[in-house]
């Protein structure tokens, strides 16, 4: 990787934006009426049984939500935006000859590989990708197309490290790590600068989707656009190259960064982490989510374990993903893979999350960003998913609800 | 029914979208790299076994396709624009008191059932929605949820027929229908003026998404932008509402229309009807593109039959929708309802199609527009239809395939 150092700043950010636009989409910043009803409207009592809020008043906080469509991305996923950045710095140390002579290295068999096969392809640098032999055999072929040499390897991350030295040792490759580095969280960082413009563009001209819109004031009184944004932005946390990057987008800002973590099997190592005031270094789970199954890294940890950079770092059920995931696809018409929606996850069904809501935010009530990371899933996995949907569908029979029982109109998509 | 009589023509359809358009989304025009690949890719040798095309070179159409996104409209599904249209005309002859006393009233479980208690209750007019009882708890509810007043009758079409005449004795509402009137199809046509409008300015912004970009020429040539616009747009046929809305639209411009349908069990009744020049007046099928079930009525075969509006219709397979789905979901990230995605269909795999484009557009192809007419399906629909995904995991298992085994790049997105 680049030895360049870069300051975890804003104005890095910004920098880091410039180089990589030309290759990147900006993605769009969609609003949806019934999901920011249902974030507004109290869970049953019923959804709280068996919770430590069992039996309280449930929190009634009022939000509206702004989703960053990061599935358009090219590939399907944020992670391209790293990957540009992280190969272009590169490029910009060791001059492109080097690198195209060279190459670049990673192991991951998700989307980073995809993102780095990209981005490496564009300019015209051989990607080296190491891979489990027992990878689907699509894909395989799927980051064959992308034009990477493949390398295989066995499962453990010890057998797939050998590979990389190997790589490393043979061709002279640098590795690409997926999230532990400055430049790949600056990468990230760059859908923040994004999302806060468009924000901004967007309450300009229709100042009624904020929660701080007053009937006949509006925009012009000061209430909303000029900047004011989002009072809160929720990012999912796997390996914190994401959170990290907004977080320090939005560092000193009015807009407080949260991180949205799966519980399943430990999942919520940066949760736990932060807690116990240690980081986690090593999880082992199998949640859905399964673009969140690593540990925060040393990089990522310093900036996510910091009050000032993270306000908060909130858990969900795979069950509550579920149902997050569902509203998504049926009442958004947006295609995203589990991992995305831990955050609305989390607006919709954490309590403690929306009681903090109503009490830090008041009557008036937040306007809250969040962010879809990725749309990498298949038909398959929601068959599997969603297979045995006697249960849900139980509930669902008795009139079109979400997760704990609160009533949607059906069909609304806008 | 409103009695006013509009004339069928562009100016109709400039009108009604004034009429509407503060009541309804102007949904997004997307493209995607992939899909345009796709389509400008020839069927491998093995699809065309068992057609009149069997032994013949495959087409070799240069395509790029604009999708409009009505998946992303109010109620998930154009609709809303004959529904909203509709009621204003009927509220501009009879006076809002008169209707708000009165009411609407229409037969259908569908889009159609929710666009128009959207459409009413946005105006505070009473809709009447004449269900069979043996509809889905789910619907019920949810279109009770809309605020409409429900009536249960049987399923057949005289037994619905007779519950609406029922109502509109009791209430003197006025029948609303889902597609046979002009009102409603000029309505629909209003999705062609953003359509068209939509794609000259992002040709404008970005010529080189047109098959017509020349490097270095481009727009300031004048062969892309400046009002060229699409080569041609292809729009799902059911009761024809949409399709002849579009016709309408596009008359005696440079934009020829096609129609696509499900032909599972004669449900291509336009196609087959202008084929033997007398309209199919009934149609039995249960086709997975649900929403296309219904045959023409005398409105709109009056136009879908005339050669001067629409250029051709075309029918497309069961497993065809299914792999066009599939497309649609996993690389565009878009939830779709099957009947949104025949347009699509046709352009993949219907061999005459591409070779008509092929013969048609020359070696410099054919900008094509396809509608996505709606997203209003559940995961509950997407689990039976791939539930037993066998047979498509073996085909994709070899590497990620086309529905006719071109291959394809994973998860790009953009």
């Amino acid at each position: 990787m680049s030895t360049i150092e870069l300051p975890l700043t804003r104005e890095s950010i910004v920098a880091a934006h410039k180089l990589i636009k030309p290759h990147i989409h900006t993605t769009p910043v969609l609003t949806n009426t019934t999901l920011s009803n249902l974030a507004s409207t109290p869970q049953s009592p019923e959804a709280l049984k068996g919770t430590p809020w069992e039996g309280q008043e449930p929190a009634k906080p009022n939000i509206r939500l702004f989703f960053k469509a990061e599935n358009f991305q090219k590939i399907g996923a944020f992670k391209v935006r790293g990957a540009f950045h992280a190969v272009l710095r590169l490029v910009e140390e060791k001059g492109i000859e080097e690198v195209r002579k060279k190459g670049v290295v990673t192991h991951s068999s998700g989307n980073h590989a995809q993102a780095l096969a990209l981005a490496a392809r564009t300019l015209s640098i051989p990607a080296h990708i190491v891979m489990p032999s027992i990878s689907t055999p699509s894909k395989i072929s799927g980051t064959r197309a992308q034009g990477a040499i493949l390398h295989f390897s066995g499962s453990t991350a010890a057998e797939r490290e050998a590979v990389v030295a190997d790589v490393i040792k043979e061709t002279g490759a640098t590795l690409v790590p997926p999230y532990d580095h400055p430049h790949i969280m600056l990468g990230q960082g760059t859908m923040a600068l994004e999302f806060a413009a468009e924000v901004d563009a967007l309450l300009a001209a229709t100042p009624e989707l904020s929660v701080h819109y007053k009937s006949g004031q509006g925009a012009a009184n000061g209430i909303i656009g000029e900047g004011r944004g989002l009072d809160a932005l929720i990012a999912p946390c796997g390996g914190g190259g994401m959170l990290s990057g907004n977080a320090i987008y939005f560092h000193d800002s009015r807009t407080r960064v949260f991180g949205a973590e799966p519980q399943f099997e430990g999942a919520d190592d940066a949760r736990r982490g932060v807690a116990a005031g240690q980081r986690i270094t090593s999880v082992k789970t199998l949640t859905i989510a399964d673009g969140l199954r690593t540990p925060l890294g040393p990089h990522t940890w310093k900036v996510i374990s910091d009050k000032d950079y993270v306000a908060g770092l909130y858990a969900v059920t795979e069950q509550q993903i579920k149902d997050a995931l569902r509203l998504v696809l049926e009442r958004m018409k947006c295609f995203v893979e589990p991992s995305a929606v831990v955050a609305l996850a989390t607006v919709l069904y954490n309590e403690e999350f929306r009681k903090m809501v109503e009490r830090e935010a008041g009557k008036e009530g937040w306007d809250i960003g969040l962010i879809f990371s990725g749309g990498n899933t298949t038909i398959e996995a929601i068959v599997k998913m969603f297979g045995d949907v006697s249960e849900d569908k139980a509930r669902r029979e008795e009139g079109l609800v979400g997760a704990d029982g609160r009533k949607v109109a059906e069909n609304v998509a806008g």
